[in-house]
């Protein structure tokens, strides 16, 4: 089940937070059940407010400045399963249930690109084809 | 042992990054052996080709605006394990052991305050004094 957290809660974890100047805080998504860290993106007090509210993961969307409901589109969603902030308060973790894949490339992670020796080396095969994540749209 | 990489690797690695306006990234640190979530920080360009030829973890301090060499303080070490990059080169994932802690709190982690029904709660007690990792000086 998602989690989900009443209006009060939802305030004190607001309060908690150490926006940036332009109102946005990182936000880490991690799969809960195996420690994977699938992504990372950004959220305002908008986004944390539905997210905690709804218990599907929503971000903010810097390139398309638009609340950014993960899955809408490709319904790759991610279901909350707990929110953690850090020692300075700008950072969030989110542990989460990923349907499918996180990633736009239709990889299950978005690190898919690994340094080794002779240079960036892909570590990960595409498990969807990308085509069939977004029929007319261009968000994840 | 910790990982490092041959100059042209790392010229790889930082041609592959899509720098912030401020020529930072944003790092997630993640213990390589058990999948815990760290700490993020962020990083310049220095701070990544310092970390690579050393294997030992170098973050860029925004509040100090100069080169963090986690643990050179506190003993608190950051062995690079693994180096990735996100699709969109605007996120990096280390993959690390962890002396110690990595909290400056003396906590293992950062992400010690998690949200409960009730509100922020602490989910992981202190194991090492905060005091004792910084004898003058205030950084981790």
């Amino acid at each position: 089940m998602p989690m989900t957290y009443p209006e009060q809660a939802i305030a004190d974890a607001l309060a908690a937070i150490a926006w940036n100047a332009d109102g946005l805080v990182p936000a880490i998504a991690q799969e809960a059940a195996t420690g994977e860290v699938l992504m990372l993106a950004w959220m305002n007090a908008e986004a944390v407010r539905e997210t905690l509210a709804s218990g599907r993961v929503c971000y903010w969307s810097r390139s398309r400045r638009a609340l950014w409901r993960k899955g809408e589109t490709s319904n790759q969603i991610q279901h909350l399963k707990g929110f953690l902030i850090d020692c300075d308060g700008d950072t969030l973790l989110l542990r989460v249930h990923q349907e499918g894949v996180a990633c736009h490339t239709g990889r299950r992670n978005c690190f898919f690109r690994e340094l080794s020796g002779d240079g960036m080396v892909i570590n990960q095969e595409v498990v969807v084809n990308p085509k069939m994540l977004y029929a007319n749209k261009n968000n994840t």
